[in-house]
């Protein structure tokens, strides 16, 4: 059955059993927001055969890649998710079989943070067309912005790099990947055929920023009737000690564009990049190294903020994360390798895989 | 200057100018609700040659008129906007400017309604899609939906139907247009290009309904510290006695929407629906009724609600708003025609203009 056959009418009639009932039948969403939280928006559009290809992703994978990018914006900001739209075109040839798994993809990401699909649009194009806006909410004095990184601060990531871009290498090359254990080979796919967000860092962050943070700094308990925020208490001002973005398009480029929005430069160390197992015997220590720093679409995070939080940061973590190095004055970002074998190098932006050119 | 010469970097830089610069820069936008409010949100995709097209319509128009649509769409939730996001896709040979008058069609709209552009995409695609994502905010207790429409309801318009119908006739057949007043003619053509979503409703809507509800469904003053809402106070329960939505895909749509979800039917007045004064001279009372009743994007409200209000609300309104008709028992909507030449009709959905169909 194609979706010409059941037409726009129909087609979002069978879609609706992916969003919640309450959210059916009017001409906008509404959604109920914490009182005192921000708001945060955030917004992609994927095109088959620029974005996503049959050969490489299924439909399902392709719904959950593009659930996941977004949350992981939203998770860069410091916020939890509320809810996203989906605006959808389609010729009229692709199977209904084919949007419904799309769907479930979204909605599998979804439902593992604990939001779903609020709204959206189906309409007939000549291109398989897909525009995800999410939304989510965020204390207005825990969002993490770019521009905030201060000389001294640590850099922390939150997971290895490199492992998204291996998993499409061997989706395109399967016979790259001969040498890989069978344990590796599938980790490396899912890396990037299911790519996680790092929601789960946040509450993790917020707990150890409030310990760290100077006693002068907290606010007295709230005043009622304002409801208790699930949040600690936290000043208006001096905002929260941190910055930083997820690393959507390569650790290189995070670590660039984090420097150039707070006027400063950073020094990383090579051999702290956390990397997949495999890279150890499978990639040249060059080939590995390219990847984690260029690769993109890990939606790991990648944090700037005092040493001290940093290290309680990475321990709560666990061993995946680490300090990859240090904000430093001037404007380079130098990549430094401890062994001293290596020349450093000056990273620029542009290097990586450029899947949005013209 | 094509898309393609100066790329995602160079575009995203030009079009920057569209936005407030304190949104620019991160993995998201961030807005402030007004505490208690309720986020309103919806979507719209429009694919060139499906919902647009050079030959009526110039870039300016083309984004003027997306960004309307999805502003009526927040009008009818009662809603007021936030702000909305663009994602566009793009061929690379597409030229800059084009791209640019889209955003300053755009932003026109927007500035007009005293909201803005506050974050998007930019993604090369073989087809120019346009996908907006609107947002807005609304007091919990006067949302507007399609359900809650009653027996006895009037039906208001809250301005003449037809017009964007005739407009669009008008540039794909200037030759029908002989006849017409220079004035006549520019008003249908601009009726058709640059649409205003009713968002000025809604102060007036809430005044009259604070009004019309009896004292003991009043709350007292709400108490301190919670900060005065701008809204009248009132009570959360029984909601507020209004249904309705835009007549986006015309006003017997809309009128069939609100009946299938509130499970009630109606009457209608053919003679009461007000029309464009030049529909008088230049078209036959059946082609300007059909043009009234299925043309669509007219972006109008249509609103049931209980006589008085409704009186109340057609006067402050002024001549252009009527009463059109009354909301009945059992489920079929009827077109009557008061001069009694012509025998009752039954409306049903899909006569209208289906630009979506695949």
């Amino acid at each position: 059955m194609k979706v010409r056959d059941i037409g726009e009418q129909g087609l979002l009639e069978r879609l609706q059993r992916f969003c919640p009932p309450e959210i059916i039948g009017d001409d906008a969403a509404v959604l109920v927001t914490k009182p005192g939280e921000s708001l945060v928006v955030t917004t992609d559009v994927l095109v088959d055969g620029v974005h996503f290809s049959e050969v490489t992703t299924s439909a399902e994978d392709a719904g959950w890649r593009a659930a996941a990018a977004n949350l992981s914006d939203l998770a860069a900001m410091g916020a939890t998710p509320l809810g996203i739209t989906v605006g959808l075109g389609l010729p009229g040839e692709v199977s209904v079989s084919w949007v419904e798994e799309l769907y479930q993809g979204i909605t599998q990401c979804l439902q593992k943070y604990n939001t779903s699909i609020v709204g959206g649009d189906v309409v007939r194009s000549p291109v398989i067309t897909l525009s995800i806006t999410a939304f989510g909410q965020a204390h207005p004095h825990q969002i993490i912005r770019r521009n905030q990184a201060q000389v001294g601060d640590a850099i922390v990531v939150t997971g290895v790099h490199g492992a998204s871009r291996a998993g499409l290498e061997l989706l395109l090359h399967p016979e790259l990947g001969q040498n890989l254990t069978q344990g590796d080979y599938t980790a490396l796919i899912l890396a990037h055929q299911r790519p996680q967000p790092r929601l789960d860092v946040l509450p993790i962050l917020w707990e150890i920023l409030s310990d760290s943070i100077p006693q002068g700094r907290k606010n007295p308990a709230p005043t009622p009737p304002i409801p208790p925020s699930p949040h600690p208490p936290l000043s208006p001002s001096p905002p929260l000690p941190i910055s930083g973005m997820d690393s959507s398009d390569g650790l290189a480029d995070a670590v660039l564009q984090i420097c150039r929005a707070s006027g400063v430069g950073a020094v990383l160390e090579s051999t702290q990049i956390p990397l997949p197992d495999a890279f150890n015997y499978w990639l040249t220590k060059e080939k590995a190294l390219f990847n984690a720093l260029y690769g993109g679409e890990d939606f790991e995070l990648v944090l700037c903020l005092p040493k001290q939080p940093a290290y309680a940061l990475v321990q709560k973590l666990g061993k995946r994360a680490a300090i990859v190095g240090t904000i430093t004055s001037g404007s380079k970002v130098i990549l430094h390798d401890q062994n001293a074998k290596n020349p450093d190098q000056v990273l620029t932006l542009g290097r990586g895989f450029q899947h949005f050119g013209f």
